[in-house]
């Protein structure tokens, strides 16, 4: 086995078909890789979502997870319960991230916030035909458009036959493949047990990406329904759900070289993209971005207070572009490490020669027609970087476009905009309240402008260039903007009372946002237009550019799988340390004893006095190691993850909970955009959940319910 | 043999028997330890320095060296040939920090700085009867003092025969035993080869006390003496010095496991402290001084500037301030996570129990005094560290005071005031040129005194309280200090007018400086008197103790070593990697591609293109360890070294050279204070030396004259 292992490192990249985030169907075709890593059992008998253990995956939107119980009981990460699950149960009073939580019965359970689900996927259907029907190669690209959208619709008006159901259309490889997902919704989720997060997010940010690592990074929740066993909204005499589908957790856990799968809904990579825009990424893109994140913060930080609460409304944001900056500074360097620009040229040009050889004229032409439009994309993207970035002329445009599809037949609005979507609109309005100051958002606007300006006007749009005196000096400009801003709508009272008007209200309306908004619309609209046809025709041009791709890898013998899309996947692989430097070697497994090392008493190394003086009592039960003499923490394996996998289950060779996936390594996050063999994936090991329901929380009631093997 | 290697781990600290800075003539003694550790020859063969292997190690007087042929070819640090080998020898049109030196033929050598000598010891003699001869155990202490120095002096001048020889007084144990240091002064050394810095301080500072490292850290130089073979000044027509004893290079090298030993010259370590000394150091003393550090460095950063060369001239005690913080920080953090507090505890308890067991009434009695002088040097030590400072203050009284002690004849004189000591002194002033700036110099010392003022009466000196008014205001203290700094001797020349003055003369000086030092003369003589008589009384009272120890360690069957004091010492162990971080291992050996890896362009990570396409042709030739597939550059070993062994030999069981020591770990610096078995000495790897001088250098001549070990 070790042997493989090995073999993996000098597999070229690109669509290796190693590494990989496999449909459930793929993986009997995938065999001989299966066997290699280890896998012992029947190949079929994890081929298919809806059939034990792949059933016993859940979603919760944002984060996977799985049912470890006949009774809904749901493993997944802290980190996934801290918004929805924890936080609305706390107060200053009753500080769930400070004490955590555990109901010692069912009664006890508490209610998420409204709006949180469980999703279960019910059915999985390819319906490419039907997306496309009416459409051929030689359809008008607007037309193209239209066409899909409105078949979209209609099936998924077609499938959502109840308020128990939601349907999706996910598009596979760019648009060559697409498919239905029926979903059952649980509306009842409730929390059942959550660390403090001195456990569930030991080390905070400082360790975030990091290993070695040491965060309890588990939690449990549990489905609800109504008596008749139907998604019913929160209601006190809610059942738990059956779910006759449930991973047993293992208190053996694995060991190094063992294999291990990760199942759940990975939520999107990049892999599948031409190689121009590749090198524009890896050599420009990717720093550029980097660059503008990071004056985004320096902005955010510059212009905020705590006086007038826009520091904590510009909180998100600030996060948000931190952790981007994290991510993509680490793919910048992994990049560059890992040499993956040269190696994924070198594979473009193989791929360019079986093309040469094998493609049809027709589909030559495709690929070229491909290659100039991501130029075109390119050559446009740093402007576009730097275009618009108010959210006050933002939402004002927005709700005038909404009013204008609003003067439509619901089926013939564009997404985005029909009647199931208003009271979304509405909410976005309202969570303006906690994340918007039109001082800072000005600031933000005027910083943008100040680098759009500096592009040639064949990248600029002209309207919005001239009203906003692009061309004249910045104090011109400032005036311009200054005026905008002194508009009677930049509340979000006022905008929901925009939001109650018609396209023509809006329209007449005498104010200097409006005015504006009104002015630029049919520049906005325009550009709309162009970027549906362009989507359309890259749709097409994308279809047959993966067509050619997989014909290729099949000439090598392999095969390929479809960027993450927020689907049901699988990841194979093995436990396995990791080398990234020269001389030195991270170990699998990290422990207890690891936890105290890093403990400094200060956030976010402070775990609890009773904690500590447990791990240094060395009681670890039946859950500890031999070879590591002592209960593992977390530990990493080769498999292949991106965000929407966090708390994604790693199950081993008898479809046993293991562990919790719930983290990447920073040095090799460049894996999301072009695989390589040393990503590493970190879990939470199962022994760790079990040590800490066992040991600290003497939770016998949920070590009843669960299925220990040991 | 492994298993003897994991043993260490468990074995007890404080003055355990491994680890250990060895006086050769112990090494027949430790034949157990040694055969464990894997060491397969007679034990006898390293027990005398003036014998082969000992005998072919030198001294740069900073640095350890060794010879590597019989031609005075000698092998030493890169880091130790900088300052007196290569900056002399430097200009802006030939930098050979970027260029780095190769000598084709022995006439190419160049000239070290003047003054730069090469040391062989010669003899080494027990002398503490002659040292003590005149005192007993009851002799008044500043007779004792008197006596000892005397002694010491008169033991030195009989010894110093010509001026090839040069003789020391060495302290073992506090001087329990002293002994009397025969050495050689080459004075003709010259430069034969150094890497360039981007290869010989690869990594720089960031790398400093750091691994995984990378640095080429070996530089050769040669002895030459005059025709007749005895020691001369540098002459054109001199010739290399005959090496008789000198090592083999090994292009093999050692492997993992493999037994090692370095032979050198540790300059100081501190390991036989009474337990109180301890734990003020471990819990307040060691923290106030990291602190006192960090006020100094960033007094230094506000109060110099570029322009008026304030910055340059600070820049050595800037750079001193910070390497010490560096390491003071580092052996804190290294006392927390080792628990070298308790354990140290613990061994003193033990200590304890033994001495109520066994030890006389007498030496009971000379313990609890040692004590409790130490308890008050203790309650001493944060006013002392503020006492002063002012570097003019210190030098018009230190040149007083020179004037004095030539009131007499010169064997009367205090040591360093004799005729031998009175160049040094006028270079001390000289070297001010570059190192002083008046206006600098009162900010830090008006920092001191705020400081100083703060601490209780009878914690401070009074006259010298009085006079800087630190019972009144801080403006106060400030006018009297502008005041002394009006002085007229705030030059180097001035001072050097000091220097050539009576005592009588300077006294009657009219000049604020001068008066002030006059007024403080008095107390300033007592207080040395006071240390005198102090340091003569544990002189005896330490010689107890330490005799007290070592019959303590032999009851447990094990022996004792004097700390380090710059003689030749030798540290034996294995090749062994180190985990100091939960599941992280830092293997043994770094190789060249970890050199690539670094490798950013920018210093201190700057190699030439032609040293980066040299390592990615993996041109090994004969230098690569099969087990690593690469050309080893550093490694790791259990072994006990410390400033000074800076170029000492690494060598294998055969006695050949395997690599020069040049490091520790910052993680396990705390080994200065207090052995910890997880410390380890960083070496360069002789075939990475070698490797340099046949792949990059070319140096045939140097790879004829050095005898290397296939």
């Amino acid at each position: 086995m070790k042997k493989s292992l090995i073999s993996l490192i000098v597999l070229p990249l690109f669509l290796s078909s190693y590494g990989g985030m496999w449909e459930p169907y793929q993986i009997p075709s995938l065999k001989k890789e299966l066997r290699d890593a280890g896998f012992y059992k029947n190949v079929n008998s994890i081929s298919s979502p809806f059939e034990y253990p792949m059933n016993a995956i859940v979603s919760l939107g944002y984060c996977s997870a799985a049912f470890i119980s006949p009774e809904g009981l749901i493993a997944t990460n802290y980190h996934c319960v801290e918004r929805d699950f924890i936080q609305p149960n706390s107060s200053a009073e009753n500080d769930l991230f400070e004490k955590g939580f555990i109901a010692r019965s069912k009664s006890e359970e508490i209610q998420a916030a409204p709006g949180q689900k469980i999703y279960v996927t019910l059915e999985s259907t390819d319906i490419t035909s039907e997306i496309l029907e009416g459409t051929t190669d030689d359809t008008d690209s607007v037309e193209r458009f239209k066409i899909i959208e409105n078949n979209s619709k209609a099936i998924i008006k077609n499938c959502e036959t109840s308020d128990e159901i939601e349907c999706r259309v996910r598009s596979f490889f760019s648009g060559e493949t697409y498919k239905l997902e029926k979903v059952l919704q649980l509306k009842d989720a409730r929390l059942v047990y959550a660390p403090p997060a001195h456990v569930g997010e030991y080390g905070g940010e400082i360790d975030n990406w990091m290993y070695p690592r040491h965060t309890g990074d588990f939690a449990l929740v549990r489905a609800y329904v109504g008596k008749d066993g139907s998604s019913k909204e929160y209601a006190e005499d809610n059942v738990p759900y059956s779910s006759e589908s449930f991973l047993k957790v293992s208190a053996k856990g694995v060991e190094e070289g063992d294999f291990v799968m990760v199942l759940g809904y990975p939520g999107r990579t990049n892999r599948l993209l031409t190689f121009n825009q590749r090198e524009y990424d890896l050599s420009v893109g990717f720093k550029n971005y980097v660059n503008f994140l990071e004056s985004r913060i320096n902005l955010i930080n510059t212009h905020t207070n705590d006086e007038d609460g826009s520091s904590l409304a510009y909180r998100g944001a600030k996060s948000g572009a931190e952790n981007y900056y994290k991510k993509i500074s680490g793919q910048i360097q992994g990049a560059k490490n890992f040499n993956v620009l040269q190696r994924e040229r070198e594979n473009w040009a193989q791929f360019q020669k079986y093309v040469t050889a094998n493609a049809s004229s027709a589909d030559k032409a495709y690929l070229n027609e491909l290659l100039a439009i991501v130029d075109k994309d390119i050559a446009n993207t740093e402007s576009n970087r730097y275009f618009g970035g108010s959210t006050l002329i933002d939402f004002a445009y927005y709700l005038m476009r909404n009013a204008e599809e609003r003067m439509k037949e619901d089926d013939q609005r564009k997404s985005g905009f029909q009647e199931r979507d208003q009271s979304n609109i509405k909410n976005r309005i309202k969570y303006l309240n906690n994340s918007f100051n039109i001082r800072v958002d000005k600031e933000l606007f005027l910083a943008n402008l100040a680098t759009y300006r500096t592009f040639s006007n064949e990248l600029r749009r002209p309207v919005y260039s001239e009203l906003l005196s692009l061309d004249n000096s910045s104090e011109d400009t400032l005036e311009q903007v200054n005026t905008i801003y002194s508009t009677s709508y930049s509340t979000p009272e006022s905008m929901l009372q925009l939001y109650d008007m018609s396209f023509e209200e809006i329209s007449k309306l005498d104010d200097p946002l409006i005015s504006f908004v009104v002015s630029i619309y049919d520049e906005n609209r325009d550009n709309e237009e162009l970027r549906e046809k362009s989507s359309a025709r890259k749709q097409l041009l994308r279809s047959k550019f993966i067509k050619l791709l997989r014909s290729y890898y099949q000439s090598i013998d392999k095969q390929i799988y479809a960027d993450a899309n927020s689907t049901l996947r699988v990841t194979f692989g093995n436990v396995m340390g990791s080398t990234l430097r020269d001389a030195v070697y991270y170990h699998p497994f990290t422990k207890l004893e690891g936890i105290l090392e890093k403990n400094t008493g200060v956030e976010p190394f402070n775990i609890s006095k009773s904690l500590e003086t447990l791990i240094k009592s060395k009681d670890y039960g039946p859950y500890a190691s031999k070879e590591l003499g002592s209960v593992p923490v977390n530990f990493l394996s080769d498999l292949d993850i991106t965000n929407g996998n966090s708390g994604s289950a790693t199950i081993n060779n008898n479809f046993e909970l293991v562990g919790l996936a719930f983290d990447g390594m920073l040095e090799t996050i460049i894996s999301d955009y072009s695989f390589i063999p040393e990503a590493r994936t970190i879990s939470v090991d199962s022994r760790y959940l079990l040590w800490t329901l066992d040991k600290v929380e003497n939770a016998e009631n949920l070590l009843e319910e669960i299925e220990i093997v040991n």
